[in-house]
C-alpha cells in the first residue's frame, strides 16, 4: 500500500529522530523551559526576523487552535472564519467550548476576502444594537487552506489592512505552513509582519508531533505561558519539541522537505490533468483534489490510500491525494503510472 | 407617538399589574417557591394537557435560552438553529458562553425544514469521523419565529420526527408564544406533545417581565433549579412572576390579548396590501414586514415608530410594524388611514 | 406571623411602587436606553461623587456577580473571596461557571484582611512556577458580609493598598448596601474611591428586584453592556430598573429606610444581649446571629419566622434575626417583649 | 549533577525508545485508531482484570484531568479534592476553566478521608437550599498523592463506599501509578474495582509522554473520544502513545522499573533517617519530603539538583528528593554517602 491519504500518516523525518536520540540519555529542565526550546525559539525568531515575537511549542494543532483564541479574546468576542476552516469543521466545537462563537463565511476555496471581512467589521461598527451581537475581533484563516490553497501576499495584505481598519487580530493557522511557503510568494517574514499570531506546524510537516506558536502582536504576549498551561498545552518534557523544531530549522530543512513534497504534488496533478481527470479546485500545494469516477476509484484503491472528501454526484466522488515530507519520488512515478493508464 | 416599533415598549396589562397590587403587601417564601409560582405552574400544566411537566419561572428570554441549553447538552453537543434565530442572532454569543457550537442552518423566512434538519442528523450518524465534530443534539426554533412565521401542526409534527430518529432534543423559543398560537393550528397541548422542552413568554405578552420554561421530557427535569440559580435566573422575589402569569391565565386573558394583537395586525397587513406595498414575507402574527419606499418612511416616521430591519436596494428598506397586547384599534385605524394615504 | 427571616420576603417600598405606577402607561426604549435609568445613573454618579463612573442596572445578585467577575478577569485570572463569600458558598457555582476559580480564604466573621490578601498576592508575585497557578486578580467582599459585618474604612483603604500593590482589582458586593453605610464610618465617595467595582443592591433595600453595577476603573467599562446582554442581565422593559432605582435614590430615601432597619436591628440585639443570649459574632448591620436553645426556638418559632444557620452543639442553634426596609417599630417591639419572656 | 528533582527529567525507558525506533518507519491511521493503541488498551484491560473498561491514550496530565472531569460532570457539579491536589494546586485552574468547581479539604498528608467525604456528601443530601450550592459529584484523588503517600486498599474500599452512598464517581489520578502500586497493597485491578475511572501516567513512569485513561463505569463511556478531540488531547500520530505503552506493558516492565524507583527511594530515606534528618511526612514511594537546614541545603546543593517544597522556618526548608525510573543505584550510593556526611 502507497499512502496518499494524508501527511500524518509516518513517524518523523530522519534528521529530527537522529537528534532525538542524540538528546535521549540528557536531562532537562521541564515545561520547555530548556535549552532546546530557547534554541528553536531563537531559529524561528531569525526565520521570521521577529526577534521580539513570543515563540511556545505545544503539542498539537487543535490545541493550539484554541488556546490561542481563548488567550486572544474576551468572552464577548467572537472569531470569523471561512466554513471550511479547521476551527469551525474539524475541532469538535473546542473554540466554542471555551465560550467563543465563530462566525462562519461562505468560502468555496477555503479562503476569505478582505471584501468579506471587511463587510463583517462594518456591520458591526454601524450596528445600532451592538451590545446584542458578538464583536468579530479575531480572523482564523489557514495557511494553506483545508483545500491547499493559499493566500497571495498581496491577499495577505489586504486582510492585514482590514483587520487594521476595524481593530481585528489575524491569526493564521500554518499547521501545514511548509507547504504553502512552497507553493506561493509568501514568506515567514511576511507572515510575521501582517499576522498577529500564527502558528508553524511540526506534525504535518516533518516532526513525530508539535506546533510553534508565534505572537507577534504585543498585547497577545503576557502570560502566555499560563493559557498552555490551564489549556493542557504544556508538554512536560517540552525539550521533545525543542529538539525536534530545531532539528526541523536547521539548514533550511523543513523548507526543503516541504517543498519537495510540494514538487511531487505537482507532478501528481499534471498526470491527473493530462488524464482528462477534473480537479475540485485548483490546489499548489501538497493536497490535490481530483473527481473520480466509481471505476478509477477501483482501480486505485487497491494499491493506494487516498482520502474521500465528499460525493459530487452519482456517478462520482472528490477524493484527496495528499503528499508529505515521507513522499518519494518512486512513490510518486508509480502513481504516475497508474493514472495514466485509467 | 403612536408605537409600533415593537412588543415590549409598555409595562404590563392592567390584570398583571393589578394582581401585583394585590399582593403588594404580603410577605412570601423567595426563590421561586411561593404559592403564586406554584398556582402559575399548575395553571400551565393543565393549559398544556401536561401534568407531569416541570415548569419554572425565569425573567428574561436570553436568560431562559441558555439555561436551558446549557442544560440540556453535554459539552460536545452542538445546537440547530435557523440563521435567523435569536439565538444565534440577537443573544452576543451567550450560547456559545456556556460553552456550545450553534450550527446556523439558512432559512429565509426563520424557519427550519424536516429535510434540513434530516440532513443534519444524517451527516452526523454517517460520518467516519464523528468525534472531530460536535452532535447535532436540539434543535433550537422560534414559534412565532424572528419573522413572525409559525410552524404549521404538520410541519412540527415532522420536525419532531426526525427528532426521534436522531435523537434530537426540539426546543422551541416562545418569547411570542401567544401572538403564534393565535395565528395557526398548534396549540399549547400540541407543543407539549411535540417539544421535548419551550417558553411561554411573558415579556412581550403582557407581563413586565418573565418567561415560563416548560419541560416535559423526563430526562431534562432533574435539577433544572440549580441550572436556574447558576444562570443567574433565580428571582430572589420570584412570586413577581408566578403573580404575573397567574394573572395572564385566569380565563385565557393570555390568549385573549395576544389574538386580539393579532388581528389588528392583519388590519395593518390588509391596509398595506391594499396599498400595494410589498411584503417582506408572508406574516399571520402581530410582527409585520413591509418594504417601503424613503418617501413613505419619511411620511410615516413623524407620528410613528416602527423598526428598520434591512435595506432591500438603494431606495427601499424592510421595516417592523409590531402590534402588541397594548395596541389599540384607535391606534390602528389611524395607522390605517394614514397608510392609504401613501 | 412575623417575619424575621430575610429581608427579601415582601415587595417595595410604597414610594417604588407608587414610581412604577405613574410610569406603568408610558412607553420607552428597551434594555436600559430609558430616561430613568440614566436619571438613575445620574444619581448614583452623584451620591458617590464619581462622575465618570459608569453605572448599569442589572436584575439580580447573582448575576451581577458573575457578569462583573467575567468582565473582569481573563481566562487564568481567579477571585480571592472569604469562605463565606456569597459567590463562593451560595450561586451554584456561578463564577467558576464562567472559567474563573475562587481560591476561599478562612474569616469567621466574613471579612477578609489586608495581611490575608497580600499574602494570596505575594505568593504567586515570588511563586517560580507562576504559570501552573492562577493569577489572584479580582478580590471579591461583601459589604456587609454574609454575617452582617463591615470593614471600617481604615480596613477598606488597607485591602485597597494591597491591591494597588499587586495589581489586583477590589470588587464589593453591596447587596445590602444600605445596610451597611447605616452602620460603619464607610460612605458611598469612599467606595467609589477604594473599590474598582462595586454594586448597589436593591433588592433586599426596598426595591422589587434589581442591582446597579458601578464601575469606577476605566479599564472594567468598555462594552460592559455586551456582557450584560451575554449573561442574561439586560432587563427587556429595563426602565423597571431604572424607575425603582430613581425612586430609591430620591432624597435620600435608600439610606433612610436602610439606617431604621438598621437601628431596629440594635433595639433586637440589645434585647438579646439584655436576656443574656450569646451572639455568634457581633454584628453592627440588619442581620442578627445569636445562638438560641431548642426551647428558645420552640418559644419564639410560632410567631415569627427566623432563619436557621448552623448547629452549633447537640443543643444549641445559631439562627439568623433579619430587619429590612419594610420592618416595622411595632414587630420588632412586640419580639422584644417575647425576647424578654425566654 | 545527579538529578532526584524530579522524574519526569529525562527522556524514557530503553525499551520505549527501542520500540519507536522499530516502528519509525511504519504508516498508521490517526488519531489512536492504530494497532498499537489497540494492543496497549488490550493489554490495560487484562492487567486491571476488566475487559469491558474503555481506554484512551493522551499526551498529558492536566489535559487527561480535565477532560474527564469535563466528561463526566453536568455544569452544576463540582470535584471534591485534597487542597494539594494536582488538579487544585498546580493546573492554572483547568477544571474550572471546563467551568466546574472543586471543593478543596484540608489533607495535609494529601489524602482525604472517608468522614471528609461522608461529611460533604451529607451536608448537600441534607441543605434545603440545594440549588444555591454545587452538587459534589466527582471524588478527585491522586493515587499517590503529591506527597508521595498512598491509600492503603482498606481507604480505597471506605471512600468508595461513600461515593456509593452519595452517588459520587471516583477518579484516581493515577500519573505516578506506577509508583503507588510499588508501595502498597492495592492492584490495578483494585483500582478497576473501585474507582469509576483512573489514569495510569507514562510521563513520570517510563515513557517520554502520555497518560491511559481508564474508564470502568459505563455511564462515563460514550463518545469519550469526542471529548478528548474537544480538549486537545488527540495526538495525531497517536500511535506514538501506543506504541509505549505497549512496551511498557510488556513482560511487566511498568511494575518493576517503578519498583525500582520506589526501593532506591527506602534507600534514601532510610539514610535520611539514619543522619537523623526528620521527613514532613511518612511516604513509602518514589519522593520524599525532607526537612533540612541551610547548611545541609548548601552541602548538598552542589552535585544533586532536588526541589524546594516550602519553607518550614527561618532556619528550614522542606525539600524533595525524587527517584525515577531513569535513577541509577550508582546515584543513589553517591547520594547516601553525602548524606550520612551531613
Amino acid at each position: 500500500m502507497i499512502r496518499f491519504n494524508n501527511d500524518y500518516n509516518r513517524g518523523a523525518h530522519p534528521a529530527v529522530l537522529q537528534a532525538l536520540a542524540a538528546t535521549a540519555g540528557d536531562s532537562f529542565p521541564g515545561y520547555g523551559l530548556d535549552p532546546w526550546c530557547e534554541k528553536a525559539a531563537d531559529q524561528l525568531r531569525a526565520l521570521t526576523g521577529s526577534p521580539e515575537a513570543a515563540v511556545h511549542f505545544l503539542v498539537g494543532g487543535t490545541q493550539s487552535n484554541f488556546t490561542a483564541i481563548s488567550a486572544a479574546l474576551r468572552p464577548y468576542q467572537s472569531v470569523v472564519s471561512a466554513v471550511s476552516g479547521h476551527i469551525h469543521a474539524h475541532e469538535t466545537g473546542a473554540v466554542e467550548h471555551t465560550g467563543h462563537k465563530i462566525t462562519p463565511l461562505p468560502a468555496k476555496d477555503g479562503k476569505l476576502t478582505a471584501e468579506q471581512l471587511a463587510q463583517v467589521g462594518e456591520s458591526y461598527r454601524t450596528s445600532p444594537v451592538r451590545e446584542h451581537i458578538t464583536q468579530p475581533k479575531l480572523v482564523y484563516i489557514s495557511f494553506p487552506t483545508e483545500y491547499g490553497t493559499v493566500y497571495s501576499l498581496r491577499e495577505l495584505q489586504q486582510l492585514r489592512a482590514v483587520c487594521d481598519r476595524y481593530g481585528m487580530y489575524l491569526f493564521v493557522d500554518g499547521a501545514r505552513m511548509g507547504y504553502g511557503l512552497a507553493a506561493g510568494d509568501v514568506t515567514l517574514q511576511d507572515m510575521a509582519r501582517l499576522a498577529d499570531l500564527f502558528t508553524v506546524g511540526g506534525t504535518k510537516c516533518g516532526a513525530l508531533f508539535g506546533e510553534a506558536v508565534v505572537i507577534v502582536n504585543p498585547t497577545l504576549k503576557p502570560d502566555f505561558r499560563s493559557y498552555i498551561k490551564q489549556n493542557g498545552g504544556m508538554l512536560a518534557k517540552g525539550w521533545l519539541l525543542g529538539v525536534q523544531f530545531s532539528a526541523l530549522f536547521q539548514d533550511g530543512l523543513y523548507f526543503d522537505i516541504c517543498r519537495q513534497a510540494v514538487e511531487l504534488a505537482m507532478d501528481i496533478k499534471a498526470a491527473f490533468a493530462a488524464r482528462g481527470i477534473p480537479f475540485y479546485l485548483d490546489s499548489p500545494t501538497n493536497q490535490q483534489f481530483v473527481i473520480l469516477d466509481h471505476s478509477q476509484i477501483e482501480a486505485l484503491e487497491g494499491k493506494y490510500t487516498f482520502e474521500p472528501d465528499h460525493q459530487t454526484d452519482a456517478e462520482h466522488m472528490c477524493v484527496r491525494f495528499c503528499t508529505s515530507w515521507a513522499t518519494t519520488p518512486q512513490e510518486v512515478q508509480t502513481l504516475i503510472g497508474d493514472i495514466q493508464k485509467l
